[in-house]
């Protein structure tokens, strides 16, 4: 089948490649002319034959929402339309609304596998109705990894990128469980090669997993971490989680750990640290460690 | 090799018949005498050739204690223990000293498998002195997975006890990420059927896992997990990480949420919510719930 | 001066009575009838002369945009209308805005106090501009406590009730940590008498607070608080706090964790320690608790 | 009274100064020769007479073990000592024993207060045979603040320590309470002058404290604490707290949190945050910042 692909990133170059690489045609647009098929979304949906199915793979946010509202003027009547990018699940109804007054269909999808997806597939979640998703399912057959797993048509409009989002939720407190237990054997005296350990748990544990395969690979560029800062980003998928489940009164004392490690991290000097130590200093005469 | 093996417990008992299965000899003693192969310790020292190498899987405390006690008096210099129960690290050095003062050897081992380990090989992490771990590592062979993972010579003595012990601090937390992650798509809308969600991230995830593929296993045999009680024990090495962790000055928010989760889910009610009842009550005069 | 209060619950109907005492005079309204002094807003209004100031005591939410609504249409330019009620600080501009569109000034304050706020005064933390917090200024002297502390004009309009938010959350912390730390005394062997440990520290330490006076009164009704259910519910400000520190990326360990606390303590049984069950029970055997 | 008191730093030269205010006569050692009154313990001894009653203001560990060690061969049947040091509640029993092997008292006592005890008093929490309890009774009243309230006999050997530490468990937690609010209202943009709202809470509010009256010195001092680095020292107490939360089965995740966000602030460069980084890079190519 025919798909026009918005956005060919580090992500979306590759699935363009994955998609060909299963028979199929796709007409990349992107503001990067280099790497762009076509030179405008209206080229690329001209380059389209009707019902076209459009997937976009741009910044969630404003630039997803530009997106929607070009495509809106330029689609017709039974195209539909695939957020495949990192949206808020919130934006999702809004935007099928949008796209219905239309006529054309919505299906968000959540996206897993990195730099990983183009030879081992991508994890995907989506959501949206039966006919939507019906339109867009040769896609998601190519995209998926081999095997019995890996795509799930997980509920309404929303539903794709929201089980996304609880995926990296869970993802942010697996990798703080690595790492917690990391720094605890660099830390004590007890192992004296802590790669080897984490190396040796890659079968038979517990604890295996991919993430694990991954640490491993990357003690074996670095045994001891030392060319890295202690930086963490958050996408907002783990922000999202958090406020959901607020929303919902549901506890998520790991997962919520783990983003707030990350917020620590990106702080040069923690200014809630200052007040505990003027604190110390106030009472007790602590000796503090004056910044000047 | 013969191997004398202590505790023929749903560890031991598994763990002979692969030790069995990859040709050895193993002379079992359990205080159950339907299990045991000879029946008492001494029969079982009795019956190995010089220099010996006797396994304990007994539980942690005094029953190892004892065992060792027992031990030192029965074996001959050139023999070794290796203590495969869930040991205190802190422990290890102790026996260790104690059996050295007869020429006796001790290696500890952590070991990782549940109920899988006949099938699939356990995980081994063991420390100890060379000379030692090689008197063991046709046993250690056979208990392994196949493949060129699973075991590790962790460190001196204690340091296979430790390395387990973060791995069980790690898997605290991964287990953890899975339950907050399942409760928050069962409590929200969003998404129509959570077990398949679940199934899809078995491939192309992030999250990919041992640890997700059981949560499949265990969502197939009761969708909503109604059968089972939210209540959750811990076997001490949850603790003794965070322990370790204090002593070191490391901060684990994750394990340690995972951990206090854990204590939460066992009791009745929760007195430290009944202070924050207490409270509310003096000073808004906030509604409680009585107990009566 | 005049004052429009609308709400006359537990918290507006002692305001009513301090503000009356301080020399002001109160038309309150409210749904119930038997003490209201008004039977309608416009009977409210119609009764104060203009400019005149309008205080609002009514849920956060529909209850207080309706309000506005109303109030929007019924005062005139110049009027002052203040919510003291726990609105979220975001919906305050939107009201702010509203009114300003009808020339009606609009001020936001959290109020502090419960039930002891009659005698001793409330704490008022107010948002909005200088000309509009001048119009209110004498009910402002009449609420608060004597003495030279306890009503901040805090910011712009919404940041009466930022403060405000930031104060619960802070006070949930606060609460959690004398909770713990009694649960603590009372698990342990140690310490004979809790409650004589607690008066004590009412003097001489550093964790003195109103809140240790009050934790105090309640175990003087109720040594071990045996006749309250360990159950909180959490009133909005609490999740706001973390839901504004997420949107600032500020970590807040201790706060998230006490209203994480109230979540569970609304749980009859824990869905996520189910799930901790579930896989306890797939790889280990463990014994779990069957609900059934 | 008379009264040996050994260890004259900043708590114990004060408490010194207090007690003698009270009348009584202190003969005080330490290492220090220019503060002490006399050059050796055995001086300080022989210059009490019996029944003597030597308090201990040395550091918890070693240094009060090897005064213990001394004083038991120093000291006579029926002389008391009384540990006020930060020692772990687990050091007493043993302490005591000792001591009562040669039929000396003991009697272990938290002291809290800072710099600010010698003009308040100091709040006093101590464990111990009533009768021992008894003799030192008049340098307890002489100590503690006037009023009802600050001293407490808290149960048997060790419960002094134990009370003392829970209150410092509960001052970690009440200390981050207010700089995780502190931090959020400096961050967001909605409150124009924190040191304003923070000096208002000091009436009215559920917060009101101590503490918070120490943070609005704090920011009188230096608005916004840019003089001071974000860094706190632990001293124990926080660690034990947590031990025995451990081994009480307790959840303490408002204490705990306090107690690694000081482990955290004390990191150059968080170990465990590398690893989050170096997996992020692994999977996702995600831009991670180098530290070279």
């Amino acid at each position: 089948m025919e798909l026009g692909l918005v956005g060919l990133g580090k992500m979306g170059g590759n699935m363009r490649e994955r998609i060909r690489r299963a028979g199929h045609t796709v007409v990349g647009y992107a503001h990067e002319a280099d790497v762009a098929d076509v030179h405008s979304l209206k080229d690329m949906v001209d380059a389209l034959a009707a019902p076209r199915v459009v997937w976009l793979m741009v910044p969630a946010g404003a630039a997803t929402q530009s997106t929607v509202d070009e495509l809106a003027e330029l689609l017709s009547p039974g195209d539909v339309v695939v957020d495949g990018g990192n949206s808020r699940w919130s934006d999702d109804a809004r935007h099928a609304e949008q796209l219905a007054a239309k006529g054309i269909g919505f299906v968000d999808c959540g996206v897993s596998g990195g730099v990983w997806g183009l030879e081992n597939g991508y994890a995907l979640m989506y959501g949206g109705d039966a006919e939507h998703v019906a339109k867009v399912q040769p896609i998601f057959d190519a995209l998926k990894p081999e095997g019995e797993f890996g795509a799930v048509h997980a509920g309404k409009v929303g539903a794709g990128h929201f089980a996304k989002m609880v995926h990296n939720g869970i993802e942010y407190a697996m990798m703080q469980a690595f790492a917690e237990g990391w720094e605890l054997l660099e830390a004590a005296d007890e192992v004296t090669d802590v790669r080897e350990v984490f190396r040796s748990w890659q079968q038979g544990t517990v604890i295996r997993s991919w993430l694990l395969d991954l640490a491993v690979r990357a003690l074996d560029a670095d045994e001891h971490l030392e060319e890295l800062k202690g930086y963490a980003a958050d996408s907002g998928e783990g922000r999202w989680t958090v406020e959901a489940a607020i929303d919902n009164a549901v506890p998520l004392p790991a997962i919520t750990a783990s983003l707030f490690a990350r917020f620590s991290s990106r702080q040069d000097d923690s200014p809630q640290m200052k007040m505990i130590a003027a604190l110390r200093n106030q009472f007790g005469g602590h000796a503090v460690e004056s910044s000047k």
